[in-house]
C-alpha cells in the first residue's frame, strides 16, 4: 500500500507516529515561513505543515512545485494541531512533512473542486470525473451505496432471492420504447433491453421462488424530460401466496428500516388513500402531504350565480391558504400568471380575500356578494386572513391545474421541507384508463395487473369502472414505486389482453410465454418496484437524480464524458446486416 | 398469507397446531384407504394425509380430483407421522388434512419436475419456469444468491462501494465484439453494451473512489462455444494507492472467506506461478493442481537419436503416468486417437512403460535402447510401473496439446475430484502477444494495463518480452478471474496504444476521454474481475455455467422461452433510421 492511513484516519492518538499517506493537493497556502497543504481522499483531508528553518529546503522547494489535484504520497510525523479545526474529523491533528513523492500531476481542472464550484452543467457532465471528486457528488454515491446493503439487508432477511434476469430480452410495443439490440448470429432480428423484468419476476413465482428481488437496471427509449434517465434502476420485488395487504406491510416494514438506518427517523404507520380521493383531495395520484390545502369542491355555491365561467365548467374548485388574505394585487398577478403558463394551462384565477375584519375581496364580486363568499368560506373552513383560491373547468383538467398551484402555494410557504417525510399508500387504482389519442384503453399500470375479483365481470362492458389491487409508494409528492397484485390465470390474461386491443396472435406472439406459464401450476403473486436512483435523491433530501447516478446522461441521451452514442463501422454495420438510412431515404 | 406456515417449516413440536399451507402437488399416492400428498414449495415438501372413513368424503374426494403441478392451499392439523422419514425436514410430521382451496390448475408438465428428469435440453430451455423448479437448479440460484451477499459483505467490509456504471456506452473495436443499441435520438449513431465496466472504473479511480466494486453484466457478441453466454456477471473490482500484492492479498482474503462461509473449507494460502513456469510445468496459463504429473523437457535426452520426428522438433516434452505401466495396447491407442483428434492436434503420441521388472518397452525402441529409456525415466523421476507419455512439435504448440494429455489423464485417474479445490495465483503474464493473423501485437489483458516498471524501455524495441503486473486467479485449471496493474498516465498509455498499432486519432477518438482524465491527477491504481457465473459452478462443483444463470440463452444465442431474438415492427426501424438488409442486398 502507499500508505499507512487515509487522509481521514489519524486523531489526536497518532500523535507521534511516522505515517505514510496518499491523496490529491486540494488547497496550499503559503504563508512564506509556514506551508500548508490540504491532502485529500476519499476518507478525509488532513493538514500537511511545511515550515523555513524547520523542514528541508528541498522539501519546501518541491512543495511549492505543487499544483491543485496533484497526486502526492507522503511521510511524516503526526503533530498536535496549535489550532484546532472542528469541522474536520483529522482537526487535532497535522502532519510535520518529511517527504513528498508525486505520484501524478495535474493540469489546472476546468473548475474548481470544491462544495460549490464555479463549473456549469456541461463542463461538469464532460469532466464527470473530476465533478465526481466534489463532497456532494461522493456523498451521493455513498448514500446509494448505503441504500443498496441496507435494502438487500432487509429483503435477505424477509427470505427474499435475488435473482438476475437476463438485459437481452424481446421487444414488445406495449409500453415506453424499446432500446433493441440487432442480433448478429439472427440477423434481421433483434433483442430488446427491459424496460423492468416484470414478465421475468412472474415467471420466478411460476417456478416457485415465492420471494424475488433484484436491484436492476431498466430501459425506456423515452425523449428525455428533464431528470429521466434512458437508464435507470429498480428495486424490483415479487411474492407468491400473497394478498395486498401482505405486499403493503412487507415494504412499508422496508421504507421504515430504510429511513431508521440511513436517517435515523421513525416513520409513522404508512396513510392510505384511494386513488380516488387523492384525485378529490389533491388533484393528483402522488398528493405531497407535508401540508394540507386539501382542495374544496364548491359547484353547490358557485353554480348557478350568473358567472358563466363556472357555469359552464364541470367543476369548481379551490384551496384555502391560510394566513395570505394580505396578498397584493402584484402577488396575486403573478398567481394567476402561473395557473397561466402553458404547463398549467388554466384561463385564469378566482381569489377570494378573507379580511381581518371578518369582509371578503374577491376578482369575482360582481357576481358573488359577500353572503355568497361567506358561504364559501364556510366551505373552505376558511378563517380571517385566509386566501381562497378557485379554479374551474373540466373536471380532470382543473384537478391537475389546481393540483399544480397548490403544490407552488406549498413552496411559497415554505411548506415542503425535504426534510420532513411524509409517506403514504394511494391504493384501488383504476384498472385501465381511455386514451384520447389512439381511442382505446390502457393499462394503468401495465397488462398484468389484476382486476378486483368483484369487478372482474365489467371488464368486457364497463372497463373504465374496473379497479385493481394496485398501489403507489408515495413520499412527499414523489411516486418512489408502485405494484400490483398480477393476473395468474391464463383465461382473465387473454380477456385483459382483449380488452386492450391486442389481437389473439399478437398477444401470443409477444407474451405467450407468459400465458403458456400460467398453465402450469401458477400461484397467486403480486409484487412492487421502487425507482433506486429517486429514492437515494429523496433520502438525501434532493429533487435531481442525476447526482445520484455515477455516470449519467444528458437530455438528447448523450454520455458528454465518453462522447457517446457514436458511429460505428461499416464493418459492425456489415455484420449485422444493417443500413443506416440518411435522412433523405426516409 | 395464503399460509400460516411454509412447507418446510413444520415440526415435531407443532403437533396439534392448525395450519394453512400453499404450494404445489408434488405427488399423490392413492392406496385406497389412505392418500398422502406431498406439497411443496420452495422451502420444502410437507406430507399432507387423507383418510377413508375419517376424513370428510367430499374432501377425499377433491383430493382425488388433484393433478402433479396443482397449486392449493390447505387447512388441516399438525399430527405425529408413525413412519418418519429422515430425509425430509418436516419429515417427523404431517398433516391431517380438513380442507383443499385449488388455487390452480396445471396440464401436466411436458417433463418431470424430479431432480432427475426426463426432459431434453431444449424442451427445458423452452419450459424453464418448470425446469426452475427442480430441486438442482433451485439450489444452484440460491447458492449464487448467497454468494452475492457474502462477496457484498466481505467487500463492504473492506471499504469498497459498490457504484453503478453505465450500459449504454461507447463502441470499441479493441477486444470481442460489442453488441450495439441503435440511437433514435441520435440517428446514425449507436450505444455499445460493455464488455466490462473498465474504463469507468478506472474514471472511478481517477475521481478519487478508491475501492469500488460492482456485480455487473457484460456483454460479448462471440460465437457461442459451448457454455459461454453473450451476457454473463463479473464481480468488478478497483482500487486506487496500491501495488500488485495488496490487490492479491486483498482477493485471496475474498475467496478464502467465501470458501469458508459458503462451503466450510479453509483454503491455504494460494500458491503463485509465474506465467512462464505455468506454461513450462503445465502447458498452460490455467493449470489444475490437483494433481501432479508436471511436464519434463527431454529435448537434451531425445533429440540428436536419429528419429526425425524429435529432431525437427522444437520440443520434445512429456508428463509421467503413475502406476500406468499396464495399459493395455487398445488403452493407448486410444490415447493417441485422443491426442490427434482436431480439438488437440498432434500428430502421434509416444509412449514409454517403465515395466515392473525394470526394463522399458516404447513406441520408439526402434531409435532408443533401454538405457536411453532409462535416462528418461531419470528425467521423469519414474518408477516402475509408470508410464511416460511423450509428444512433440513447436513449443507453444505442443505444450498446448500436453496440457489437454495431462488433464484427460488427470480425468481418467479421477484426480480432478470437484470436491478438492486448489486455487492458485498465476502471475507476470506477457504484456502483449503476437497475433499471427493480424500481424501486430494484441494487448494480453487489455489495453490499460501496466508494463513492469523495469520494463516500460522495451516497451517499442522488444515489445514481445515486456511482462505486466498481470494476474489471474485459478481454481482447478478453470480462470476464475484475472486483473492487473493499470497504467496511470497519459503518455505511456500512448505509447502502449502506439504499440497495439492504433492511429493517434484511433486512440483519441475511442479513448481521449480517459487519456484526458490521466491529465488531472490520476493515481496509481489496479484491479481484478471475477467471473461471477463461473464462481457459482465451480461452489456447486460443476462444470456448466448454465445451470447458475436463471434465464440463459443456447449457443444460438436464442432465448427459447421468450423466444427472442424476434423480427422488429417497421415503425421502430423508421424510428431508428435503420433498414434490414435481405441477405442478396450485402
Amino acid at each position: 500500500m502507499l500508505r499507512t492511513h487515509t487522509c481521514g484516519e489519524l486523531r489526536k492518538k497518532d500523535v507521534n507516529k511516522d505515517i505514510v499517506l496518499s491523496g490529491w493537493v486540494q488547497r496550499i497556502r503559503d504563508k512564506g515561513g509556514l506551508i500548508w497543504i490540504d491532502l485529500r481522499d476519499r476518507y478525509g483531508i488532513t493538514q500537511l505543515l511545511l515550515e523555513e528553518g524547520h523542514s528541508p529546503a528541498s522539501l519546501i522547494k518541491k512543495a511549492r512545485s505543487l499544483g491543485r489535484e496533484f497526486v502526492v504520497k507522503i511521510t511524516g510525523k503526526v503533530i498536535k494541531r496549535i489550532a484546532k479545526n472542528p469541522k474536520l474529523s483529522t482537526g487535532e491533528i497535522e502532519i510535520d512533512l518529511t517527504g513528498i513523492e508525486i505520484l501524478n500531476s495535474s493540469k489546472i481542472p476546468p473548475f474548481t473542486i470544491e462544495d460549490n464550484t464555479d463549473g456549469g452543467e456541461e463542463l461538469r457532465m464532460k469532466y464527470r470525473y473530476l465533478d465526481l471528486r466534489r463532497n456532494p457528488l461522493k456523498n451521493s454515491l455513498l448514500l446509494r451505496h448505503k441504500l443498496s446493503l441496507e435494502t438487500r439487508k432487509y429483503l435477505d432477511g424477509k427470505g427474499f432471492v435475488e435473482v438476475e434476469t437476463p438485459y437481452l430480452i424481446k421487444s414488445t410495443p406495449e409500453g415506453a420504447r424499446d432500446f433493441v439490440v440487432p442480433s448478429r448470429m439472427n440477423q434481421g432480428e433483434f433483442y430488446a433491453l427491459p424496460q423492468s423484468p416484470q414478465t421475468f419476476k412472474q415467471l420466478l413465482m411460476v417456478a416457485g421462488y415465492d420471494r424475488y428481488y433484484q436491484l436492476v437496471k431498466c430501459f425506456r427509449d423515452e425523449d428525455l424530460r428533464a431528470d429521466r434517465q434512458p437508464e435507470f434502476t429498480q428495486i424490483d420485488c415479487e411474492m407468491s401466496f400473497v394478498d395486498q395487504e401482505d405486499i403493503l406491510n412487507t415494504f412499508e416494514g422496508m421504507i421504515k428500516y430504510l429511513f431508521k438506518e440511513i436517517k435515523f427517523i421513525d416513520l409513522p404507520e404508512l396513510a392510505r388513500m384511494s386513488f380516488d380521493e387523492a384525485m378529490q383531495l389533491y388533484g393528483t395520484d402522488k398528493p405531497d402531504l407535508r401540508f394540507g390545502m386539501e382542495f374544496k369542491e364548491l359547484n353547490e355555491v358557485a353554480k348557478g350565480k350568473g358567472f358563466r365561467v363556472f357555469d359552464a365548467a364541470g367543476l369548481v374548485v379551490g384551496i384555502n391558504v391560510k394566513g395570505c388574505a394580505g396578498y397584493t394585487r402584484k402577488q396575486l398577478d403573478k398567481l394567476t400568471d402561473f395557473v397561466k403558463r402553458p404547463q398549467v394551462g388554466a384561463k385564469g384565477l378566482v381569489y377570494v380575500k378573507y379580511n381581518d375584519d371578518g369582509s371578503f375581496k374577491s376578482s369575482v364580486d360582481k357576481f358573488f356578494d359577500q353572503q355568497a363568499l361567506k358561504s364559501w368560506a364556510e366551505f373552505f373552513d376558511a378563517q380571517p386572513g385566509d386566501l381562497m383560491l378557485v379554479l374551474s373547468g373540466e373536471t380532470n383538467i382543473v384537478r391537475k391545474q389546481l393540483s399544480e398551484l397548490r403544490l407552488e402555494m406549498g413552496e411559497r410557504l415554505k411548506l415542503r421541507n425535504p426534510d420532513n417525510y411524509k409517506a403514504l399508500w394511494v391504493v384501488d387504482f383504476p384498472l385501465l384508463e381511455w386514451d384520447n389519442e389512439t381511442h382505446r384503453y390502457h393499462a394503468m399500470h401495465h397488462p398484468f395487473t389484476a382486476p378486483k375479483p368483484e369487478d372482474v365481470d365489467r371488464l368486457e362492458n364497463q372497463p373504465g369502472s374496473v379497479k385493481a389491487n394496485a398501489y403507489d409508494l408515495v413520499i412527499n409528492g414523489v411516486e418512489i414505486g408502485g405494484g400490483s397484485i398480477r393476473i395468474h390465470n391464463r383465461d382473465l390474461q387473454k380477456r385483459m389482453f382483449a380488452t386492450l386491443g391486442f389481437t389473439e396472435e399478437e398477444a401470443q406472439k409477444q407474451f405467450g410465454f407468459l400465458m403458456n406459464a400460467f398453465e402450469y401450476g401458477a400461484p397467486p403473486h403480486g409484487g412492487i418496484a421502487l425507482g433506486f436512483d429517486r429514492l437515494a435523491a429523496m433520502f438525501a433530501g434532493k429533487d435531481s437524480i442525476r447526482d445520484f447516478i455515477a455516470f449519467p446522461k444528458n437530455n438528447a441521451g448523450r454520455d458528454l464524458m465518453i462522447d457517446s452514442p457514436s458511429t460505428i463501422s461499416n464493418e459492425q454495420l456489415d455484420e449485422l446486416g444493417l443500413k443506416v438510412l440518411k435522412k433523405t431515404e426516409k
